[in-house]
């Protein structure tokens, strides 16, 4: 099954996107993605408090566990536009749904760009009325949807899986945007997903929560959480497997392909991060536990300096150690162990000695696209891998100059 | 009293720095501040969990409420060096005691540079013998104290405030270095005060505490927590006044004396950030409690977004709207009010229409060397002002090719 297929790769959806005229650059700014039937519908939002008017409305439109359609705008996110933003939002879902034949509490909607502005309604009213009777299945239709939500980001990021359930063939296609305000806990961030799987409500609610926690919320640009955050998934029963209803293996199965679903799409953020040019895990072991393991992760992932040294292709091994140290976890200075790329270059938590050669490989390891950061606190069996992207030039040439 | 009085302004101290040769550049790199007489001491040193070797023998050494000389080299942090660090601290102690007839556990020890390598000790010890014999008062001696502690900054960060108790004049004199890796809670950071005043050590230790809270506590570069952070003051007694051993009018001097001189230097590290080419205020009032009003206050000090923001001379009041809302303090959405430069750009959670007057206000505002962004939360009286610098692309250039 080729990559070109993803948001539509499941059977009986459908979208597109097109240009409505919210951007000043004239880019697609309007996306729709429906199902031809009802679904099963979970959300994942913003954990920021002050959440746009979207995730207000969506948050209130998935609540019963159904939607039948997402309906998505970027170049203005609606943050911070009080009782007009909650009515323009509901505009949005109100249309979509009139113009499809939903009801528009069945229909979820996003805004993604520029806080602190009203939205367009007129030009987005009219851009959801042509674009709703244009919606296809297919490369083009996936290609358009794809594009349209994007904000700074410099390409689409698409994914698609399938398994099977018995004799019947499940897909699972997404998309995402977000290169910016990227931060654990959802960032500026969105990721639309459809499948055809039978599930019901809840169990999807929980997988996705499950599943966003060690994907989306692993990764960091900026460490700055966005307003507008949402992963949203559509689930129509169309695959014809019979209705996930427990736990067991299907649901499993499931949660296993959603998982490298979401790991992908997270990974094509950070690799596309403002200015990033290359990529690193944050490999952390040996904590004491899970949760000092995620703090760790999380401050090498958003750490100012040590994407400094991962742009600079320095293998400043210290500055992971001013992490681990600054992370909040508990720490024994004794017992820790620091690899980049496979060798040691802190042992006990004093220097190891190196050979040219190792030294060598080390740099060179430093120059790679992806790149290794590993600590081991030997404490205990917590562990966690973050993945962030380097610092530069490029990253505050874009945030200078984006305009207000 | 002239600026060029600093370190040495307090009677009875003297101070000197020199070239030991532990940076490769050959800039200086070794200090000594002593007092002819015994001090009451107090430390306030970074909450990174892996300290370095220094930071823990001077723990140990102002435990006691006492001390007479701080010794310090630059170029090498002596951090994840294990039992041979900690030796190699307090040779540093030992060495600079024997020379200045002093107990080495009344020296306190500080170095700063780059983590996880070993000190050239043979190099600091034929330097702390050169300079113990030629210890000086005065500005020649303050200039050359105040430089070798550097080490990315641009310049020295020095001040000087004086009062009276009574008849008598007491002195204050500070130093400070530091340009990354400064956040909240001691960054690298490292700031040397004497005093002639006479104060009990308890005293002394609960007022520096209080000081360093709101005023090295409250700045950041890029948040980045050091291992080797320590502001250290002694106190000697020579200005004469009578011993202050409990709270009162003349703590209150005291303490109103030091705030001054410690935000001064706090100051001076933010706009001698790395890369930084202006400084701004976070002031935030209105918040639910003090806790909140500071979670804010560093969030926004914090913030790569608001920092590029400020960088680009852009009003984007959005960002301040995201760093609020993540936060994690009590945020009413509907009572936000935003201003930049006084102007209210966002008024109960909603823009404001300004004037194209009011608009060229604020741009105007954005290109001036100290921006202030207030954000008022009402929902109670806590309020803090913190200080951050903008992040430019001069940070990268500096950070991605320092050397390990």
């Amino acid at each position: 099954m080729a990559k070109s297929s993803n948001i539509t790769a499941a059977k009986g959806f459908r979208a597109g996107g097109l240009t409505c005229g919210i951007k000043a650059s004239g880019k697609p700014d309007l996306v729709i993605i429906a199902s031809d039937t009802p679904c099963s519908a979970a959300g994942v939002f913003t954990t920021n408090k002050m959440p746009g008017a979207p995730v207000v409305v969506s948050k209130k439109h998935v609540a019963n566990g159904t939607a039948q359609a997402i309906v998505c705008n970027s170049g203005c996110s609606n943050v911070c536009t009080g009782q007009q933003g909650i009515a323009d939002a509901l505009t949005m879902c109100l249309q979509t749904g009139q113009h499809l034949g939903i009801d528009p509490s069945d229909v979820l909607v996003c805004s993604t760009g520029v806080i602190g502005h009203m939205l367009p309604i007129d030009k987005i009213e009219a851009g959801i009325e042509q674009l709703a009777t244009k919606l296809k299945r297919g490369p083009q239709a996936d290609a358009a949807t794809a594009k349209a939500i994007l904000t700074t980001d410099l390409v689409p990021k698409t994914a698609h899986v399938y398994f099977k359930i018995g004799s019947k063939t499940v897909h699972i296609g997404g998309i995402a945007k977000g290169s910016g305000m990227i931060a654990p806990n959802m960032a500026t961030m969105l990721s639309f997903i459809t499948t055809d799987i039978a599930i019901e409500p809840k169990l999807l609610k929980q997988v996705l929560k499950r599943v966003a926690d060690i994907s989306y919320n692993r990764i960091s640009v900026d460490e700055d959480t966005s307003t507008s955050d949402s992963v949203m998934i559509l689930a129509n029963g169309q695959a014809g497997n019979r209705i996930i209803n427990k736990p067991g293996k299907n649901l499993d199965l499931f949660e296993e392909a959603l998982t490298q679903l979401c790991k992908d799409l997270a990974y094509q953020i950070v690799k596309d991060g403002e200015g990033a040019t290359r990529v690193y895990r944050a490999q952390v072991s040996g904590a004491a536990s899970l949760k000092d393991a995620n703090l760790i992760g999380k401050t090498i992932a958003n750490s100012p300096l040590v994407k400094t040294a991962v742009h600079g292709c320095d293998p400043n091994w210290g500055r992971l150690v001013m992490a681990v140290g600054r992370s909040g976890a508990k720490v024994k200075p004794e017992k820790l162990d620091i690899a980049i790329g496979g060798t040691l270059l802190c042992k006990g938590g004093q220097p190891t000695q190196l050979t040219k050669a190792q030294l060598a490989k080390v740099e060179k390891h430093m120059k790679t696209k992806e790149v290794i950061l590993s600590v081991n606190l030997n404490l205990g069996k917590g562990e966690s891998e973050w993945l962030g992207c380097d610092l530069s030039r490029e990253y505050i040439t874009i945030n200078a100059d984006y305009t207000t």
